[in-house]
């Protein structure tokens, strides 16, 4: 379905790679903030907020890398034969998603 | 109910705050290695499976934190009359985290 | 600390009890639902609205029943000097809802 | 792809229909269960415990249908030209499960 010369194989994340470092430099930083907040001892509250929310920032890091997924290596896993892998796979990632093991 | 001269606050997470430290920083260095896995453009799923493991190590962060608000907090707002506000945080606390917000 | 005659333990969750059964009773209308749209052969991403909807319910009743153990039965297991015991318990329940298993 | 007379739309769960009923309906026992519990003031952390389970069974069956939808729905979505439509439905499915919402 594609033209030579084969172009290389594209991640499903390629698109937004960039926007995804940038989000993953941010909860890099939210963490240190967070090891910032425990050595002066501030109030656990206030420290299990920042927690929360680092967690939902990387709850959107990982709904974009499944939906690259979903959109670009279903695809192609699906015009190489490995319709079912690539469905395997996906369903093994959502379910660590959620039960975060 | 303690007698002068007073001690200083105890913050709920004191006993272990090194081990707490210690916990974020291997959380922050997790968060690089998925910097550096997008960097290199490594497959999707295997950086999902990255994420939730920083997932899980942040729950239990979080779950250390509320232990330490349970135990020493709870109590010590309970001697102070503060009990009501106590509880008030500790359930608005789980429910973000239960919620990811 | 109380005076005879002792009045009958009060349950964490007792100030509301005819809510939280007409939540569940609400729950238990909702799986009927989704049984029926099930049988129905209705659309599978509708059928997870409504399973999300669910557990969203489910949470908090969750989260009213955990907030009756903060308020009462820390309180009185404080009193009995059992409050090891009740926090032990409570963070154990917070982590199961959080790992939902 | 396929030959006439075409067959009929197979739903993404059909093949485990009975399955999925079946663990629906011991959702809905265990919903009745927790009733009971609180009808009679059973302890607040057991009845917490027995919500977990339900929750867990719960996301059992939402990944058995999104395993469905994933493997069935969005090939057929694919063939028909809608596999951005059926990629979009199911990250708004994963979305909600993930935040309970």
């Amino acid at each position: 379905m594609t033209s030579s010369p084969t172009p290389p194989p594209v991640r499903g994340y390629t698109a937004s790679k960039d926007q995804l470092l940038a989000r993953l430099r941010r909860v890099e930083g939210q963490v240190r903030g967070v090891e910032r907040m425990v050595d002066d001892d501030r109030y656990c509250i206030d420290v299990l907020t920042q927690i929360s929310a680092i967690q939902a920032a990387l709850d959107k890091v990982a709904l974009g890398l499944l939906d690259g997924h979903a959109r670009h290596c279903m695809r192609e896993g699906a015009e190489a034969g490995r319709a079912e892998e690539m469905a395997d796979e996906m369903m093994g990632a959502v379910g660590r998603l959620m039960r975060r093991s």
